[in-house]
């Protein structure tokens, strides 16, 4: 499977049973040993502190007692069945565990052990041979070169060195470091997992393996993951869009956004990463959200977990300090959210509420906070039982009083009724309130915030992320993941210009007018026919435009033979495209261009051509297929999408038209997946039309096209 | 002062003396209270745990015991000369209270009590009035309604409700709130501060003040401000770059980058905060750093602090686990900073060092680290030395087994010698080592790292953001804060568009040549002169192109003369400027402009012009005037820059001029205070010049003129 793009019908969903490693009745630890800082003596360890009804059986080549149970020297000397082994011996014993261990009627083997297939060469070969056994065998691999699993909804704690707190979040990773991470981010917002789930080299079990296991996972209210390769990616993407429409947010950290980060994930564990725009577009697809860092990933999970979006990005912001609302106003807006003038009636009734002193607009200072921490509430519900705004941000020192003098009877009180009194303003609107405050952790009001599902950050950064997060997508794009269709029974054979723009003219792609001619008389009778004036092309040329095989605006015959002649001269052309001039100066050059990626197919990408294309990087990305109306709002997202809609008094361009070919382009694609390449470039977009001016087209080697 | 535009000489030192502030010899608290909580006691509190040598009078209006000490019931019945006075009393005594207190002597008053200018109006003339008595009397006022101030060098703590820990920062804050949220951060870090002052309304003394006096204060080792209000903008911007070219960094935590947070600021202390792009212009003239939010201006304080600044923005990345290298990666790069390849060389001596299974290529993964914590300081020296980058970044783990396993001896003590080494490392290059890790504030090894000056974050997006910062701006641009010239002795007094041609074109701004036509007859003896094609445009009219005064394109004599009818019909213009059509298809249009900031005075801006402004919003700003260099740089560091320098094999255009219009632009709008706003637009830079085809001009009204 790897390596080989998806096609049609890799989507679907070919379940597997992952029970034996989330409940397994026995479990066997092959390389337990005495010493708890290492992966096999703390797996052991952590083993046998299972709650009973497991069976555990340690396995030492040594034998005797390791962490004060008796060890077997081999698997072999288990008598009973073993649902679950651990491999976390040296890599030379490999291929002996695993024979030993489906001996033993092993349905799952989680392989520590390091020094295999990311190594790359024998390794990877070795771990592909043992894939294929436990494949025929019926069993499932996870691993090499991961840290174990854990299921807390079933007591399995066999992640080695880490305690796996419980709560609804699922998490899937790559890197064992990174999960360790993530734990401790969690454990700061009191959240745990119901599965933790590390996957190293993803020999056999992947990521979508373990996604498609979690959608009707009762206990899960959240997936997270952690991934440098997304293999198969239509099958990943489309547990992904399953699990969204199950109600359950996904957060992907997928690192490969520059080139640097790509080179780790190469060499960490022998990942392709995806193309980080394609990875982008399949979350605008399914509806998962993506993240940056593990900080971001916790983060937006707690937000997330509180259960309700945002309409809008319209933010109310209330403050016991005109200080910390106006950095919350900056640091709102720089995440795409607004900040709107309240209503001349909404500050009035605020108006009825706050001493002469306080700020009545948004971002609102109460000024009185620090003597009546109630305001925090009663302010709050004011503001949003306007319904002028989708969201509620709460700053400055909220939880104040009970940390700093606990034994203050009156404000402390007033914070915890506040505490309560938001959480209950969030129930009652099902809209986002979310606090920031500098003393998170260290209050009893924040402490009470948190536990009735009121998400509060230290950071005023982490917040207004957070708040962005539950404002953006909280569905898949409409239309969502494309489905692929069958490979078109009439492949395309031929790569040049001309038999792209026949190959591309037959599935709906207007290009400009033009005639093939052998020679300069053809090109003259050629240019008669079309109109002067005329381009002419020569053809048989890889880049015709970089090797000066394109000439333009030839208004009469004269010129028309000069330039066929000087092209016959200087590059022996096979033969010559004769084009009508399109009328450049009445429109915009756009490039759409569709490729195979690796991992998720199809993908499509519009963007602004020509000079604009230099200056802006401009370009929008999906997967293919995309239909009329998707293509159209990939253009109109475009940064300088004003071009198109008529900036300045220009006249509105065509975009109905741009998108009805880009649409076109991206359903030829997918029905072609020899075509490695396609791209109009340029696109002319004028206010009457759509029009390719030039096509390039790039077939697969025939290697790969059997 | 406030709301004047500054003029030649403002930014002229004018130090005040703060010792009286910061080291005064007996000090008064009036509306000193038995409550701890509230202001006026803790500060009472506060004081009376001063260190011997400073003697402090509680007043109290009702006299008797306050916090254990005996309190007079006025300021008068103190008998010895008093420097300092706090007054927490209510806002009706303030009056009297100012006048007690320049009664007995007190050469500072500090005004902790609120409800004063920040109310506006009659609050406002109150506290005007009581600063006009004071600084009679050879006194300064701090505040009202700000907490209070601290010198940790003198033994003063003085911020009501607040430790201020001891350490080389000076903190100046117009908030309390802020100052309290900064003060928590940096303790986090083992940081603390020299003078800790919050100004409140800053009716008297304001931030500039407070700059001047740190410039030589020899603990002061950085200096950071929070303001809404910049006021005497040229004056704080001197003192700003006094202070860096001292060597203490300066960072602005300055809102108001959104209207909403300007909203905040105008509301919290009835500030006027200033053009959120001045500022920033501003901080790159002086080389300050600006932040977003305290967090922010904490960690990048820490970094700075450490006292290595990058030669340029390429980074190496070292990690015990590919996971957080290759986030780490990702982050950087969205910081700005770079993450370049190494050199055969050094991948061959990393591969000396390295087990087969490790990331040889930046970013390194050890993939060893877990095992020898060593790794990290002989890896960074292998790095480091090879002079392939300007940083080196730490992330992953570090400190992860003292922390996690205080009784395991090997890896600990690696981890401790590692730390020792990272710090030596950094020291002995010169180069900013930084570390990030999940780790921080729970392992000997990371206090170890902090304590030996290598700064150390949590998240990995804080560490990157510092590395970023440490190699932006070690310095001030060159050429630094302009001077202003003295104002020109022939005030400008037309503002119509010939008036303004006029008075540019005297001033080296090269125009379109124009002739001035009273009528359709005079306009074709004047297209004769110039040549045709010509622009006719209708004078008289203050946006004469939105009112369809501009007429283009006119290429022969019948063509001109029905425009002139067609102008002289439909707008009755004054006169006619026909003008020389200019070549615009052959370049580039800029709108280069100045205008008087209320704050920091005249200031220039440059920016791509007609379709590109639409699209690109891309403009860059300084402070005026500006050389030709720096007006070059301006230009040159537009996004859309490469549309002036030849993109896609266009000539280059002629950017020499156009920085010349620039800067001469902004000698004249610097000369000419009375021109609020001057205007070039567009600017027409072809490959052989820079023309401009049209001007704006506003003058101040008559009444500020004077």
């Amino acid at each position: 499977m790897e390596g080989s793009p998806p096609t049609a019908g890799a989507a679907a969903p070919e379940v597997r049973d992952l029970g034996p490693l989330f409940d397994p009745r026995s479990i066997a630890v092959v390389g337990a040993s005495e010493d708890a800082s290492k992966w096999g003596g703390d797996l052991a360890a952590r083993l046998l502190r299972s709650p009973a009804g497991r069976s555990i059986h340690l396995v030492n080549r040594k034998g005797g007692t390791v962490q004060g149970s008796r060890a077997c020297s081999s698997l072999r000397e288990i008598h009973s069945p073993v649902d679950l082994v651990f491999l976390a011996m040296p890599a030379a014993g490999f291929e002996d565990a695993v024979d030993d261990a489906l001996g033993v009627g092993a349905r799952a083997i989680v392989v520590v052990t390091a020094g295999l297939g990311e190594l790359g060469g024998e390794g990877r070969e070795r771990q592909r041979a043992a894939v294929e056994r436990v494949r025929a065998a019926g069993g499932l691999l996870v691993g090499p070169n991961c840290p174990g699993v854990a299921d807390t909804t079933t007591g399995l704690q066999a992640v080695a060195l880490l305690d796996i707190p419980p709560g609804p979040i699922a998490f899937v990773s790559q890197s064992g470091g990174v999960g360790d991470e993530v734990v401790t981010r969690a454990l700061d917002y009191g959240q745990g997992f119901t599965r933790f789930v590390t996957l190293g080299n993803q020999a056999d079990v992947g990521i979508a393996d373990v996604l498609w296991s979690l959608i009707d996972h009762e206990e899960t209210r959240l997936v997270a993951l952690y991934a440098e390769d997304l293999r198969d990616g239509r099958r990943l993407a489309a547990a992904a869009a399953a699990c969204v429409a199950a109600g359950k947010p996904v957060l992907m950290l997928t690192p490969g956004r520059t080139e640097a980060s790509s080179r780790a994930a190469r060499s960490h564990t022998g990942a392709l990463t995806s193309d980080s725009s394609v990875v982008d577009a399949v979350c605008d697809a399914v509806g998962a959200a993506r993240v940056d860092t593990p900080d971001e990933l916790v983060e937006l999970a707690v937000g997330l977990l509180a259960g309700r979006r945002a309409r809008g990005g319209a933010l109310a912001i209330t403050s016991d300090g005109g200080g910390h609302s106006a950095i919350a106003a900056d640091v709102a807006t720089a995440q795409g959210l607004t900040v709107p003038r309240f209503s001349e009636a909404l500050r009035a009734r605020l108006a009825g509420l706050l001493p002469v002193n306080a700020a009545l607009d948004n971002p609102v200072d109460f000024a009185i906070a620090s003597v009546d921490p109630s305001a925090h509430a009663t302010i709050g519900r004011t503001v949003l039982e306007s319904g002028e705004v989708d969201a509620l941000l709460v700053t400055g020192e909220f939880g104040y009083w009970g940390a700093r003098f606990p034994e203050l009877a009156g404000p402390g009180d007033g914070e915890m009724r506040a505490a309560l009194d938001l959480a209950a303003l969030a129930r009652d609107t099902g809209v986002p309130v979310v606090v920031s405050t500098v003393n998170k952790g260290r209050s009893p009001a924040v402490e009470t915030l948190l536990a009735e599902g009121v998400p509060v950050y230290r950071e005023i950064g982490s917040a207004a992320r957070v708040l962005a997060g539950l404002a953006r997508g909280s569905a898949a794009e409409p239309g969502g993941l494309p489905d692929l269709p069958a490979p078109s029974a009439e492949p395309v054979t031929a790569d040049g210009y001309w038999a792209a723009r026949e190959a591309l003219s037959a599935h709906g792609i207007p290009f400009v007018p033009a005639r093939l001619a052998r020679d300069a008389d053809e090109a003259l009778v050629a240019a008669r026919e079309l109109g002067f004036p005329v381009a002419v092309k020569a053809m048989g040329l890889l880049h015709k435009s970089d090797a000066g095989g394109v000439v333009l605006d030839l208004a009469a015959p004269p010129a028309l033979l000069a330039a066929c002649e000087e092209l016959r001269r200087r590059l022996c052309p096979t033969a010559l495209s004769v084009e009508r001039m399109a009328p450049r100066e009445q429109g915009v050059e756009l490039i759409v261009g569709c490729r195979q990626d690796a991992r998720f197919g199809p993908v499509v990408l519009v963007g602004l051509g020509g000079i604009y294309a230099e200056v802006l990087r401009d370009v929008a990305v999906a997967l293919a297929p995309v239909d009329h109306a998707r293509a159209r709002r990939l253009l109109e997202g475009l940064r300088g999408a004003a071009l198109l809609q008529g900036a300045r008094g220009r006249a509105p361009l065509a975009l109905a038209a741009a998108a009805e070919v880009a649409a076109a382009l991206s359903r030829f694609a997918a029905a072609h997946p020899e075509v490695t390449e396609v791209e109009l470039n340029p696109l002319l977009v004028t206010p009457d039309a759509a029009v390719a001016l030039d096509a390039r087209l790039v077939l697969a080697p025939p290697a790969s096209q059997t």
